[in-house]
């Protein structure tokens, strides 16, 4: 893994000022909606699925109309709404906070799977556990309070940068993505991030990025513990208890926590998203189901492994799911063929 | 406890009516907001408070003013939107259900708790444990799927009446808290409710009874588990594990889980809202924390155990709680002399 940001201690004025940039950072999604709504989609199939979907959930006419209290649609984020190779980026912050984590405790300097973040080995961090990611998560997520790591993740996501494009992580949200949000929300939908990733974190970039409140991301959630400082001021503190693992079945029960009704729309690219599909094409009426086909190498990435596209360990567009898609009528998205362009820096 | 309700068996066709009435009720909320947005409000230091938040908030000029996205209110439901005496509304809703669960399963006829409740004994219901209870609330709130318990409970709610008033339980919210949602949401709050009460129940009546939708709904919260029936059709089942105990300390962590930022404003009535409001008022800029005193035996109910009023089972105003108030600036709502009237129906 090349590293393109190399963080060290950050102290708290640091901390401010990364906040502080991130309101006046170029916004993605902020280009004034040209007269047509999916201008970076080419003619075809899942153009064509959105469309419809819209025009009959929202023409009083249609005998398929949703009122717009009931107007939800949600979205996986990581390979559906932005890049996630060739790492999910809140790994990479994970990895990249683990120098600081370890100026605050020197003992884990020499204790994996810290030295072996310490290193800097690619090969050697690819290589690390499941067991052992997940001790760093816990070690660079919780034991602070939500407004330190709130402000820790913005520092880290005005500096550090994609190395494949050497852009902010936050520039990498998908331009015909972005233009579905705010199409459906154009049109009374109420547009929601349902992802496995971090809730808090997504929460940081999620109003600048995707035009979508913090109160609308429903991510992998840990409790969090109330308790009063020396002061007696009250203070939110992150917890190594996890409440919500927002993937596959956690989907669904994750969307019934947080917004209470099924969703009328759902957009995914995994198999972490096939519960959600399911869930939300269960439903009466009209529905729509769509799923990211990662195909276009030369723009983004290649990878399945359905289709003949290659096995990866981030993301997994299986056959079955390729099979599921076709039988139960949900759309395929080709980045290919369906998107005239990926970025909005394209 | 006097009941003024008796089900029997629910089928699916009552259910299904049960649902089908809810919308067609009358709106508690739906009353056009006169020029004057508390007019149910009698003058004082309540109705300032909250009409100088406003203003303070939302008037550009204004050193304090929220930019709307940032706009969050939080109420608390029992005592504080609608009466919460002789018994929280979804404990009877929880006592009612018991014949319909037995009739399902008459192993449990015979074994406590269920024996006292279906005796029908006042006096013997009202010492059931802590422990008692909560085995009736785990028999009579999970076990099925999310939608047949929001029929279930919409359906009860469509005919349950409470004792004293011969009202349904939707009808006994309080006229000037309802003009207090509506003055905030017509001045770019978003209002929610956090409550100790269930939340998939509250949900079921939330946007009927106080304009507040689903999602905005926090409350104690159970997990559910995604499955699929014979058809392979996917659903969720209520599960008999707590998520979110949505009271007290838990309020905030709920606050963060669901909404992801502090509120501005906040209303309780009791010990288990301190929490909350302190959370509310160690943000900075103008922040509106106010509990309501049930001061009114006359037109509501009269308890404590500040102030001399007499401490009840239900809902608890301490001196603690009180001096906490006076000390922090919070506003004590007095029923009895703010309120000129208590109910719509008044």
């Amino acid at each position: 893994m090349k590293r393109a940001h190399k963080p060290s201690g950050i102290d708290r004025r640091a901390l401010v000022s990364g906040l502080a940039l991130l309101p006046f950072a170029t916004p993605v999604q902020a280009q004034p909606t040209p007269s047509d709504p999916l201008a970076s989609w080419n003619d075809g199939a899942a153009r064509r699925a959105i469309l419809d979907f819209v025009r009959a959930t929202t023409d009083r006419a249609s005998p398929q109309f949703v009122p717009e209290e009931d107007r939800i649609a949600t979205f996986d984020q990581d390979g559906t709404l932005w890049v996630e190779h060739p790492m999910y980026t809140q790994v990479v912050y994970c990895l990249d906070r683990v120098p600081a984590v370890v100026a605050q405790k020197p003992d884990l300097k020499k204790i994996e799977p810290f030295k072996t973040v310490l290193s800097g080995s690619r090969e050697a961090i690819a290589k690390l556990s499941l067991h052992d990611l997940e001790r760093i998560l816990v070690a660079t997520l919780t034991g602070m309070t939500v407004d330190t790591f709130a402000a820790e993740a913005a520092h880290w996501l005005a500096t550090a940068k994609h190395p494949r494009w050497d852009r902010l992580y936050t520039e990498l949200a998908y331009r015909p993505m972005l233009e579905v949000l705010n199409c459906l929300r154009d049109n009374g939908y109420r547009t929601y991030i349902v992802t496995g990733g971090g809730q808090d974190f997504v929460r940081v970039y999620s109003r600048r990025v995707y035009g979508i409140p913090p109160e609308q991301v429903v991510g992998t959630a840990g409790g969090t513990k109330f308790a009063y400082d020396k002061d007696d001021k009250p203070y939110l503190i992150k917890e190594p208890k996890l409440l919500l693992n927002d993937d596959k079945a956690g989907k669904p029960e994750g969307i019934h926590l947080m917004i209470g009704r099924r969703p009328h729309a759902a957009f995914g690219n995994s198999t972490g998203d096939r519960e959600m599909l399911e869930y939300t094409g269960s439903g009466e009426g009209a529905r729509l189901m769509m799923l990211v086909l990662h195909d276009d190498a030369q723009r983004e990435y290649a990878y399945g492994p359905a289709r003949g596209l290659p096995d990866t360990k981030v993301g997994a567009f299986t056959p079955e799911l390729d099979a599921e898609a076709k039988k139960k009528g949900w759309t395929v998205i080709s980045m290919k063929n369906d998107w005239k362009r990926i970025f909005s820096f394209d």
